[in-house]
């Protein structure tokens, strides 16, 4: 018999019962009076996880999706638009702008690095008339936190600029005041701390960014915020929605406001703190990032350690999913998981497992 | 109690046991080789399912991200592209050429009519140059279907424009033959003939479209098939897919599979004919659809009757969902589906639950 899986991957991340069981249940139609009910439902509870007053919006797709849903309808063609970069996210939102006939300004740090709110000032003042600053909240492919009250309050003295968040992996783990701390808009996903299956992105947007979405020129259709925002009137969404993840979200949102946010994120300092002691006593490897999130933890990996290799034999022989380095950090560090519905002893058996596969390793 | 739901929708169908069953597993980490060799299998499998050689892309999102990712991949600023419309969803690929800043030359039928192959080859004779001509498999808002076969020898003959149909609603369920025709990109859905939860679409090309997905110049991302095609080497999609819905999907490829694609189109036919008889027994009211296909039969409901009304009590009082007609149709038509995991016990619970709402509509 193989191993019973652990899943200690910052996204997806395993999923509660409850989830399961929602999206097990037979579909219902999206047209109905009973899907719009859930619907609203999640849109609601979604923007009580944003901290909002203002509008949710839902789209079926990843988080990438939800990162090009924003560059789509906040920004036209010729747009001074600044990326701040500190990992793999930040690439990929230049990406997109690029993909999109934009070359974006691009603040970046070597990864690893936090964002530090007087560069990004710095850099606001050589130019003028900026239409919005992209940033991540924690970037997944480092594990480091950014400090985004400061960076969208210097956003706000130094520009008219919009504040575009990216939250994949941060939101539900990590604080995020979207309304007081004056962010236009934030993109999420529905596989981190939203504890369900992978397949939905959600925005959050201002009263600010939903004018920029009215009067934005860059071409969209599938996910275009402006024909979004007429169906919510009807309760529903444009295209057909992916109902079963729908149904789960509404479940694992029932579980998130249950447990009350503070409490989430609590819970999130608790375990990563007990992740960090275990890590320092049982491993003793330098952890990755300078200011890391209670997402997860990258630990550098000893030299000469083939990180993929090691990973893979955790995956084979333990069961359990650990998630490693992405573009130059390949193979060379571990990126352990203590969000969402990842637990204690999850997190224990994952350092256990790590620690026994490097002792191996050396000998 | 509420009574038991049966979906006669167009779209999402309902779930085979074993989808919703594989729907409920914990989820399998998107970047392990587990997926992979389920990716690989689901993308074998839709290469039978389109009868074609070559590969089949997948993406998370509905229909509308399928046809989108067509004319996105397809298409450059300037090209000149015709859209065979015939209900709906023709003109929904209009609305997406114009989205993305092409205006396409429209050959529009009246609803419920099928396209005219002579029609077609007098549009493309009228001008040079054609880069693409767009069309529907069965238009599922009027229930039509289309001479794919005969449409796509004209535009051959006529013309190189690559042929890029839309099958979200037809595939597995009325016969489609993407090399034999000369197909170039056959788009579809999850959740209709592939008795999925809907999610996910589907794609597949020619080399013709690949060769003109590598110099086509619409700006996409999200959607790009260069970056889904370079990852299918690793087994992988590019962003995080809707896992849960992939592992739905590798079920149900495994029914059709078992039953056989011929065995799958006869019993539309028979099916399609059983509704179509009982329909005409037990209502005698006239079908919308001249050319009708085996997926759904619309009927066109007696005059001073509130179709919408008539159909939400029916779902509220007997469980069952029928859908209305879209558009200029809302109110005026019924659309009953006979596809994909419907069977014929559901098929006569509709027509029975519409026969005696309407005599007492008329009473």
């Amino acid at each position: 018999m193989s191993p019973k899986n652990i899943m200690l991957t910052p996204g997806p991340t395993p999923l509660p019962p409850q989830v399961l069981e929602a999206m097990s249940r037979p579909l219902v139609h999206h047209r109905t009076e009973d899907f719009g009910r859930m619907f609203a439902q999640v849109l609601e509870d979604m923007q009580w996880v944003f901290r909002t007053k203002s509008p949710a919006l839902m789209m079926t797709g990843s988080g990438t999706a939800g990162m090009e849903s924003a560059v789509q309808n906040l920004l036209s063609p010729g747009d001074l638009s600044l990326v701040l970069s500190t990992g793999a996210f930040g690439e990929r939102f230049s990406a997109i702008h690029r993909a999109f006939g934009i070359e974006p300004e691009v603040l970046g740090y070597e990864w690893g690095r936090a964002a530090d709110p007087e560069d990004l000032r710095r850099a606001l003042r050589a130019r003028k008339g900026w239409k919005a600053v992209f940033l991540q909240h924690t970037d997944t492919s480092t594990g480091v936190l950014n400090p985004v009250e400061a960076l969208a309050a210097v956003v706000r003295e130094e520009s008219d600029a919009l504040v575009v968040v990216d939250s994949v992996s941060g939101l539900a783990c990590e604080r995020l005041e979207t309304d007081a701390w004056g962010l236009d808009a934030v993109v999420t996903g529905s596989q981190k701390g939203l504890m369900n299956a992978p397949g939905l992105a959600f925005v959050a947007l201002s009263a600010r960014a939903e004018k920029a979405a009215e009067s934005a020129r860059l071409p969209r259709f599938n996910f275009d915020w402006r024909i979004m925002r007429r169906s919510l009137a009807s309760r529903e969404t444009p295209w057909t929605p992916a109902i079963s993840i729908v149904a789960g979200q509404a479940a694992a949102l029932k579980l998130l406001r249950a447990e009350g946010l503070e409490a989430i994120w609590k819970r999130h300092d608790a375990l990563a703190a007990h992740a960090r002691r275990r890590l320092t006593e049982t491993l003793g490897l330098p952890f990755f990032a300078k200011s890391p999130a209670n997402i997860l933890t990258g630990i550098v990996l000893p030299e000469g350690v083939d990180g993929d290799k090691l990973l893979a034999d955790v995956l084979r022989e333990d069961g359990i999913s650990i998630a490693g380095g992405q573009l130059h950090l390949k193979g060379k560090i571990a990126r352990l998981a203590h969000m969402a519905y990842i637990s204690r002893a999850d997190v224990d058996a994952g350092i256990d497992a790590l620690a026994a596969r490097l002792a191996k390793a050396k000998a």
